[in-house]
């Protein structure tokens, strides 16, 4: 806790915070009209109670948490939102890509029925992707719809699935197939549960970062670049930047295109391929973020195949991806096999997969492929 | 299929057949901003092409039915659909509120996924209530979010579900505890497939017919009790005109107010009493609409003795129910033991039931209850 957190803790009234240090709290909002909300970005934010408060007072709570979270930040957390709640109960879900599933799923909508949950309560996600989306998912379709808010724990969340609301669960025969577009009314951010991510979660969380550069500002691309020392670290500083700026890339595009009829979807870059590693190698094998990092490896090799980008742009790309500590090579799969992956993919058109492809370092659009370039793209990329 | 309807079917170019015959079909907009939606209710509707075809046409259409249907009016249907969608698959779910469950939902997802369905399919609900909220639900979450449109095979599902947009399934603590807000995109009333409809099944239905007239229109209560022995029969003319006026009213009072904060509830006349009965005795013993004629003997007893109704009044509700013949009497249980039930109630506010009196025939509104006014209430109604 820094010494500025406290002294906003212990004198409310006085201006937040955010006007008067960088390094302490921003916000990004993120406009869908009704359900626009605020994304939270900064170090140390339960201490900010002015941030949360007032949407948590006098509620039933449910935090929703895995158990990884449930013996190491999640006490934390209970002890400072659960006095200002009328109930408060804490549900813990497997960790893991694994148990995203309706059977998990279940273990929530239980617990809610079982405390008389009514439709006023709150759920709060605190966690990663997985959390969040299933959290999300159980608060979309509970009741027919209650509020949360998200604590993403995760680099990967804060810049990914904290902005936007896709909510949802796998399938055996793909993931995130049966889903809700869900706003959360606020994302808490906060970069102290980044310092004990192990370091393959702060890659795979840089994966995004990466990504948001590449699709919408290269200048941003080399700024991640330079900084990947520090970020690697988690340092506070270098954290708050970055995921404030990809949350506010993401927000442009998702206010442009809430239920990715379109333009959304070059939020996608790299996910073809990365869908089709992941759930080809069996989820779990592969973070998203190291399948999204081979997969934009694979996207910008199609992309300088169609003479979208040059070498030289392909070449920044590649060198963040791996000073990222991502993997670069993609499995030794032919490519009907990766077609056969890839055909599930929901931005298919009738089994046929598109790809969002860089047009210039730092802008993306959608398309179909080329069967014979798309085969040659894949082979270049096999380990 | 009547002689006008195949003129029609001939002339495509001709004035639509609904500003010629009152017996014909009519249109009842449900006004939703852009989830806005036409009810269409007529005999033999398959045969006017006009209606559908804009949306169907090279779609992958999925046709979700029970099993009952399946070897009874589906052929029909698809006979005439299929020809026109892209490809079409037909998904038969067992029938009754039983089944009504995630496993039969996953049903749906399986077949779905199965034939590669994309973004763009259409699912087509074809049968009763359970049908409709199993695919309407289905319809909101696959890929987070795809069309559908209803075809409600029974009277119920035509006056109560098919306006709305709400979808869900059960869970065993308390019915359609999951589900989603999902506006279908058109609804085909064919009064045609009430001609076959069980005794049970009508009566069930005009539970819901003559709630509307009890919250909404007194003078319309007083029309479907004169015709009461025509709407038993199925008789179409009688059909059309009580399906119509059912849906203008759940439609106006939907507009108000889509996702139930306030205003919606009053729809919920006969239902905090209806779900407890079928909850307490297991989903499928009482037909809902059998439950929901039994509650509103209740809720009109609760109302009578607030002082809200008269007896006069209240003997007109009466005699009405008990034209359609539906069961008058309660449960023989403990006022403890409807609490019980009732405390899941989705308008129960921290487990407090609330209620929807009548304000007069024709008038309602929502609050809690005095327990004692309530215990002599449930006392009265028992058998």
């Amino acid at each position: 806790m820094t010494s500025d957190a406290m002294t906003s803790d212990l004198h409310p009234d006085q201006p937040s915070a955010d006007r008067h240090s960088k390094t302490h709290f921003r916000r990004v909002p993120v406009e869908l009209g009704a359900r626009s909300y605020d994304i939270v970005i900064g170090e140390d934010l339960l201490a900010h109670r002015e941030i949360w408060m007032p949407l948590l007072e006098g509620r039933q709570i449910a935090l929703v948490t895995n158990e990884l979270l449930a013996s190491l930040h999640a006490p934390k957390v209970r002890d400072v939102l659960a006095p200002h709640a009328a109930s408060f109960i804490q549900i813990n879900l497997p960790d893991g890509e694994n148990y995203k599933d309706w059977q998990h799923l279940q273990l929530i909508f239980d617990a809610l029925l079982h405390h008389r949950f009514d439709r006023r309560c709150l759920l709060l996600a605190f966690g990663g992707g997985v959390v969040g989306d299933m959290t999300g998912f159980a608060a979309a379709c509970y009741q027919r719809g209650v509020d949360f808010i998200q604590i993403p724990s995760t680099l990967l969340a804060q810049v990914d699935s904290s902005v936007g609301g896709k909510t949802g669960i796998n399938h055996p025969s793909g993931k995130n197939m049966i889903g809700a577009f869900h706003q959360p009314k606020l994302v808490l951010a906060d970069t102290r549960w980044l310092q004990s991510l192990p370091p393959r979660e702060l890659s795979a969380g840089l994966a995004e970062v990466i990504k948001h550069g590449a699709i919408a500002d290269r200048a941003y691309l080399e700024e991640v670049l330079a900084n990947m020392p520090a970020l690697l670290r988690a340092d506070p500083e270098a954290m708050v930047a970055a995921v404030a700026r990809s949350c506010e890339i993401k927000a442009a595009v998702v206010g442009e295109d809430e239920r990715e009829d379109d333009r959304r979807a070059v939020l996608n870059f790299g996910h073809t391929f990365g869908h089709a590693i992941e759930a080809g190698m069996g989820y779990g094998v592969f973070l998203h973020g190291e399948a999204v990092g081979t997969g934009m490896v694979m996207a910008s090799e199609l992309s300088q195949r169609l003479g979208l980008i040059t070498a030289g742009e392909r070449e920044l790309l590649l060198s963040a991806i791996a000073a990222a500590q991502l993997p670069m090579k993609a499995p030794a799969w032919s490519t009907a096999e990766y077609l056969k992956w890839m055909s599930v993919d929901k931005k298919a058109r009738a089994g046929r997969p598109r790809f969002v492809l860089l047009q210039g370092l730092g802008q993306a659009f959608m398309r179909e492929v080329d069967e014979a370039i798309l085969d040659l793209s894949i082979k270049a990329c096999l380990q």
